[in-house]
Order: C-alpha cells, then structure tokens, then sequence
C-alpha cells in the first residue's frame, strides 16, 4: 500500500469526497464511467485507480458505493477521525478549531500558541498551551500528526521542535518550506493555488 | 485552450508553484523527470501535459523554466493577479486578508459581510461593505471572481447574488453546495482532503 504514488492518493481523497457527496444523494451505486466524468478523469485513470481495492465493482451495476468508502477511508488511515495537534491560534488556526465540518474529521486534542493572552483558554473547546509544551503534550498525547498555521517565520523554530516530538507529518498552512527527516512527511497548502485553478475558467476582467 | 480537462489545469498549478520554487533555488532548466519526480506523476504524463505549451523542451537541457512559469501564468490568466471580491469576513477571510503570501497573487479589492462592526472598516487595507452591497459595488468594479468565505447557512442567500452581479467563479470556502447556470464555475476547496491525503503517509496511532 505504501508504493501508491502520491498523485493517486490524492485521486482516492477526490474519489472519497465525492462518493461521500452521491450517498447523501441516496445513490448506492456508481459506474466508474460516472466517477470520471465528475472528476475530469478518464475512464481508464479510474479503474486503473481502483485495482488498489480489489475489483469490486459489479458488472453492469458499477462500484457499491458504501463499500468503497470504507475500503478508501482504510487506506488512507481514517476509519477513525485522525488525532491532530493545532500550532498557531491565529485567524486561521481559530477558522479551523471553529469550522464543524473540519471537526467532524479531525480529532484536534490540542492547540499551542505563543500568545499569552491565548494559554490556558479553550478556543472552540480545544485548550491551547504554550509552544514551549509542544513536546510534552505533543507525547503525552501520542500524537503523529500536527497541523501548522503559525506565520511564516516562526516555522524554522517551531518544524524542529515538532520533529523531535514525535510528529511524522505536517499539514503545512504557512508559505515555509519545511525540511524534515526521512519518516517525517510534510503536505504544504497552498490557497493561492485554488484561485489560481478557478481563474483558469473565468474571463479576464 | 478552453478543452484543457480540469484534472489537467489542476496538474498546470502545481508545474507553475514547482517551476516558481526551482526559479528560487537559482534553477534556469528543468527536466520533464524531474518534474514528474517531484510531483509523483509519469514522465509521459508531464510530456503529454506540457504539449499544451508548444514544444519548448530543449534536446539534453530541459525546459526553460522561465518561458514555462510565463506560459503558464498566460494560460491560467494570472499574467496579472486576478481581481476578486471576498464574501465573509470571518476568522478565515481575515486570514486570507491578512497572508501576504495570499494577497500577493489575488487583488482582494472589496470585502463584504453582515456584521454591523465591520462594515465602514478596512480590514488589512481593504474595505469592508455589507452583503447588501455585493450588486452594486460587484458590477462596478467589474469583478468576475468571488472568495467565499461566509458560514454555510449564508451560501444559499450570497450565491444568488453574486450570480446576479455578474460574478463568473466563485472560489467556495464553505462545505454548503452551490448550484449555478452555465457559465459560471464554482471551484470548492475541502480542506479536510489535504489532511486525509496527509493521513495515508503517517502511520496510525
């Protein structure tokens, strides 16, 4: 499972969310003809795609749609809501802590800040410590997972420390580039990208 | 250009932000293996992709990277940063207001939202109005984009809205699904995939 380029894994989450989105449209089947065409996939990329599942789809009735969710939310490790700690409370670390749907899929047990002002308070029901007690909660907690939304330049202090405390992956926010240790892997979003895609499909002004 | 299937506009953002960070690192050629490696696609993949550019690859030298970053800003029409307007001026739409990262490649020119103590306020530089406002400012400004930004129980009153004010993208922040005529294009950004995709490459708990 490990050898699944990275490009695919981000197909199954595509593939995920949208079969998420025709469940609760009521649908129990989906043809991997119809997962191409709302993906903007071809026909072949899908089921080339899917072979990581074992065949399951049936012929002429497509793929049980409950089946494969759970199958994708296996693979991708999230039968259960991962658990995450939050560095940075800042407008885009409260948007996070404060957005149900974010919630509802990741288990944030815990924020850090360097604003007194902030620890010790519970933001949306998540207490924030200091970023001096990263590596004590951060094991306490056996968390592997930290998302990071700090500015910019307090990264190169703050990435190492997450490293040395057990942290194997970083949901990057900031426009840092992080580098980190085999074992240890980085995700960097990059908003900016989003627009730029949509900009792609609207007129120039 | 309008054929270019949107799997592959999504595959021309990330060849743009590579080709920008290997510009940084002092970098003038790059290969089309090397930027398959780095972005876990086949090298025929990035080959068959970079057709859209015309044939610019260099017998034994590679792509020049500085043609490629200007073709595709052309082809994403991001010559110059796009203009939008941003509905919602919450915790993530003053981050996105406030990340200079962000701002540098989107002119944020008006933000909008219902709260009383925001309206008549600049925000990071740029003024906010009330929602009631989005027609009239919208069209005057002649902005094709919007950022969406509001809590979801707002969507289904904004998107018609902006629909009406002659907004052709909307670039949604929220999970709520907006529905909307022909050519006008909504781009949803999920930001729970970025963490799913992340999960598959960090051991479980």
């Amino acid at each position: 499972m490990g050898r699944i380029p990275p490009a695919t894994v981000k197909r199954l989450c595509f593939y995920l969310h949208l079969l998420e989105r025709l469940r609760e449209e009521g649908k129990e089947y989906v043809s991997s003809r119809e997962l191409a065409y709302r993906l903007g996939l071809t026909d072949t990329q899908v089921r080339r795609d899917l072979v990581y599942f074992g065949k399951m789809g049936k012929r002429g009735m497509g793929y049980e749609i409950e089946k494969l969710i759970k199958e994708l939310k296996k693979i991708l490790k999230i039968e259960k809501p991962r658990r995450a700690i939050l560095v940075g409370v800042g407008n885009l670390g409260t948007a996070l802590l404060g957005s149900p749907f974010f919630r509802e899929r990741v288990e944030i047990v815990a924020a850090f800040d360097a604003d007194i002002n902030k620890i010790g308070r519970k933001i949306h029901g998540v207490p924030v410590y200091s970023d001096s007690e990263i590596p004590r909660v951060g094991r306490e907690m056996k968390v592997k997972i930290a998302i990071l939304a700090t500015p910019p330049e307090a990264v190169h202090v703050i990435a190492p420390v997450l490293i040395k405390s057990g942290i194997q992956g970083i949901l990057n926010f900031t426009p840092a580039t992080i580098k980190t240790p085999p074992g240890v892997f980085v995700h960097d979003v990059d908003l900016t990208m989003e627009l730029e895609y949509l900009s792609f499909f609207v007129e120039k002004e």
